[in-house]
């Protein structure tokens, strides 16, 4: 068994040590005769598991007793149809901060559904390389809520403040955070949120899952005649289980969880990690005269690095001998190019090591 | 490693042959130094994974080529919702069969959603023992298509017939069918239906997948406004990944698929098998005095076999003594009690022996 550096942006590397374990339990979970998966969801043994990856995401984050941990399908994607039919029922318009392609869509998202909507801020015509600043933004006076990504996985482009979401009446509506690619990778104050959310394929566990937290005064004004799966009312009512979650990934994500809290320390051990992986690597594209990335120093993520090289027709090359050299992963998404290193929390420190040696001896050589 | 005989209705057994493959593949997927669940779904080798599965399961249930095969997050709960989206947008009503808790939530979930539906049949009254003829169907003059649940999980009720959906205009409405726990447990003539679906936790993979077989014409019929990821055509166009599809589960759903077709030997042979294992428990119950299932012996369901004690006061001390020998998740689902036995795909013929035996001798030792 020979395991790979990898760096991809989702679905993403998972810690060894939560796959050796689940390796282990596959067949037989802890003596019970079968596998986590082929358990009925509302067993004692699966509630168990259930209700202690909630607990321990709670400890993890510092929930707040006022907020719900639910777990659904379907993706952060599917949480930008969700989101509206919960929020808008007492009227009023969602607004958006569009800095890249996630919180574009979840914009279009609302278009596609037709509900009130109004943009706060985009940074698309100056090209997403920097977040609007407090200032900047325009909530409109029938804001419900406001939604923005803390952290563009495609662009590489990460919010360096949490927004106050303010409408000109001096009321602050409810602030809603896609944290798909940057939950866990640090503490946050979860109390500055009306609802975070995340799909679950790069710090949480595999994909098909979806995390979202909810607080309680937000959980009476959906909109009536929406899928009944759909409400989160519901779900928090139903402990997550209005029909079969996904069991398998719930208990893999309770595995990475675990990881967290006792292999790694908790979340400042882990975000103490993650500081120091991305500043080696932008140090390494910053002292190079050949790699370049574009985000404002301010912005740049901590979770996915997207850089270039001076000459794109080396881009194929690199690639191929970075895949030689056990470093996988590496090519940008397809609608930007380049190439993208995402160090999500089960990327070792080691991993960034190999990759910027890699790096300086590709230069070395083709720069 | 010990594995129990898990008679559980879903999520269900798994073969121990796919479960054991899995876990020799869990830390790295044939030499590329990573799990499935670590793998890009748009990379070549998850992509080569993807559509080995839905070629093989084309294989088993010889899908017409006019068919496309869809692999969705949510559980067949959601095709409730996704269902009249998908096939209203022309207008017409949901025709509905209720023979049980399934197809009843179907119709649930048209009344929430406030689309025109229809009551075609209904057992209730009866008790859910006995499916309705195609002669007491009333298909609705404006019917734009049949829901029914060819197996109904939790009363054992199945239909020994496919049902016709004409209207009495004389045209035929597409057939639409909830096959959840009996898909892949024998052949079937795909060409009868306009859409099947299936949650994957009982006979597909595990809990997190859900299978859906549409006619190419009926993509055309979609209502506005509703979620992006509900749409059927979009699915099909982007090949069930629009956004990040649950990878791990459809990986493993494609070695349940390799399993049936290459160590079972197709579904001719499942049949068989399943037909065996059905009528060896039903024996067992119709022979002894003190075990009865309710069921109308035309509509007995082979997947899932309730029964009850004479004497419902010996309940816990069967379901104890069952779980002592090796025999798990007898208990009967919440909402009816007693006692079930499904007997899926994964479920081998010395689980039923184990079974029959058990049950004799329980009887032996209290009847």
């Amino acid at each position: 068994m020979t395991r790979q550096h990898n760096f991809c942006a989702g679905p993403a590397a998972l810690p060894t040590a939560v796959l050796e374990r689940a390796q282990a339990e596959m067949l037989d979970y802890r003596g019970y005769g079968l596998s986590t998966m082929e358990m009925s969801h509302r067993s004692a043994e699966f509630v168990a598991i259930a209700e202690r990856a909630e607990a321990d995401l709670r400890t993890l984050l510092g929930v707040p007793d006022n907020y719900k941990v639910l777990f659904f399908q379907g993706g952060a994607t599917l949480q930008s149809s969700m989101l509206p039919m919960n929020l808008l029922g007492k009227g009023g318009s969602a607004n958006f901060i569009q800095t890249g392609i996630w919180s574009k869509k979840a914009l279009a998202e609302a278009q596609q559904l037709c509900v009130s909507h109004h943009l706060a801020a985009s940074t698309e015509a100056d090209g997403n390389v920097a977040v609007p600043r407090q200032e900047a933004l325009s909530i409109s006076h029938d804001a419900a809520y406001l939604h923005y990504a803390a952290n563009e996985t495609i662009g590489g482009l990460a919010f360096d403040y949490t927004p106050q979401a303010r409408r000109a009446d001096g009321v602050d509506v409810p602030l809603v955070c896609d944290m798909s690619s940057s939950i866990l990778s640090g503490p946050i104050d979860v109390s500055q949120f009306g609802v975070i959310y995340a799909g679950a394929q790069k710090n949480i566990g595999p994909a098909g899952l979806t995390l979202v937290i909810v607080r309680d005064d937000l959980l009476d004004q959906a909109q009536a005649g929406m899928p009944g799966l759909f409400s989160y009312k519901a779900m928090a009512k139903a402990g997550s289980m209005i029909n079969t979650p996904p069991t398998y990934a719930w208990y893999l994500t309770g595995l990475v969880f675990e990881w967290l809290k006792n292999d790694v320390g908790g979340l400042e051990a882990m975000d103490a990690i993650n500081q120091r992986k991305a500043d080696k690597l932008y140090a390494a594209i910053d002292q190079s005269g050949f790699y370049s990335n574009p985000i404002a120093p301010l912005n740049r993520s901590r979770m996915n690095v997207p850089f270039v090289l001076a000459d794109a027709r080396l881009d194929d090359e690199f690639l191929q001998d970075a895949d030689a050299a056990g470093l996988l992963n590496l090519k940008g998404h397809r609608s930007v190019g380049g190439m993208r290193a995402s160090l999500y929390n089960a990327v070792p420190e080691t991993a960034v090591d190999a990759l910027t040696a890699f790096m300086a001896d590709f230069e070395q050589r083709k720069g």
